[in-house]
């Protein structure tokens, strides 16, 4: 099983550190200024706005890695809109900024408690991957299915827009109180 | 129960048709160039490429109604991108083709199937509603529920631009075989 880096200290890196945990992979939980990666995989479990940073410090260590991102770049000041451009994602730019790195939009449509439950409304939790690199996806998938949770490849790193779309409504509902913080978007095959 | 006018006569039509006969409204499921529209709920059940049409048929007798657009604007040649501007929907575009009219968006997260059966995924099917009409929405809601779904306020119109992702990215997950047309994307509460 890959070696997992993940970078964030947050909750959803603490669930998806769970995941990598239940596969039996092995995993490194990283602050943003701590040592190099070692993962063939690497999370950035930071918020979108830390994107850059960790880009303008880790960048080369990077290069050749699976690179994850978990973001929804939502404009947290009036909950109504994203900060990315509309035909774009946070996922593309991380892609153009890492052009050395294989990247792939996950996680960002499971809320933390999911990941680590495992379940969502009945349902087991689907982790949604989109990207260009049909073996970094299946490298993820890999560990997601092995961690106890389903994993969909949801096409290539373009649909990031409909998964970050996704993320957005998601955080909407659960921030309105329509749905759970526990709950959310389920997958149902 | 309000009268619901359903135009179009297709499986989404059909589908919707079922919710409100279950819910004991009345309703008139109407071809593209029957009778007037009589209902106080008018649900357009046709495809994003005949919204144009009914506007010039229908929109005088549209003002004043609650108009249902349901509309996924796939680009069903490539189905890799939809066919509105990014930072726009085709509920935006109706809304502003209706100005009298309240337009709501609903039903485009949910597979006829769901609708019929009222479950996916074992969760109650959710119809997701946008609007800027909080009236407009509450009695579609309430015609929802009492057809024995759940209905969740999605907020303003201006998320119907997040609820046509989902139901874009829905639909390229049935169409490569990631989820049944019976099944798709449930909403945990």
């Amino acid at each position: 099983m890959a070696r997992v880096s993940i970078i964030g200290t947050g909750t959803m890196a603490k669930a998806i550190a769970d995941v990598v945990g239940r596969s039996g992979g092995a995993v490194d939980l990283l602050g943003r200024d701590d040592a190099p990666v070692t993962g063939e995989i690497v999370v950035l479990a930071v918020p979108y706005g830390a994107l850059a940073d960790v880009v303008a410090q880790r960048g080369a260590q990077l290069a050749g890695k699976v690179v994850v991102d978990i973001s929804n770049p939502v404009d947290f000041t009036t909950f109504d809109s994203l900060v990315v451009p509309a035909d774009g994602s946070a996922a593309a730019e991380l892609a153009e900024a890492l052009p050395a790195s294989r990247v792939v939009k996950a996680f960002n449509t499971n809320f933390a408690a999911t990941l680590s439950t495992g379940t969502v409304g009945g349902q087991p939790t689907t982790v949604l991957i989109a990207g260009d690199d049909a073996d970094a996806k299946a490298l993820l998938a890999g560990i997601v299915t092995a961690g106890g949770l389903r994993a969909v490849d949801a096409g290539p790193l373009r649909r990031a827009r409909e998964l970050e779309a996704v993320g957005f409504l998601q955080l909407t509902l659960a921030a309105a109180e329509k749905v759970a913080w526990t709950a959310g978007f389920a997958v149902a095959a």
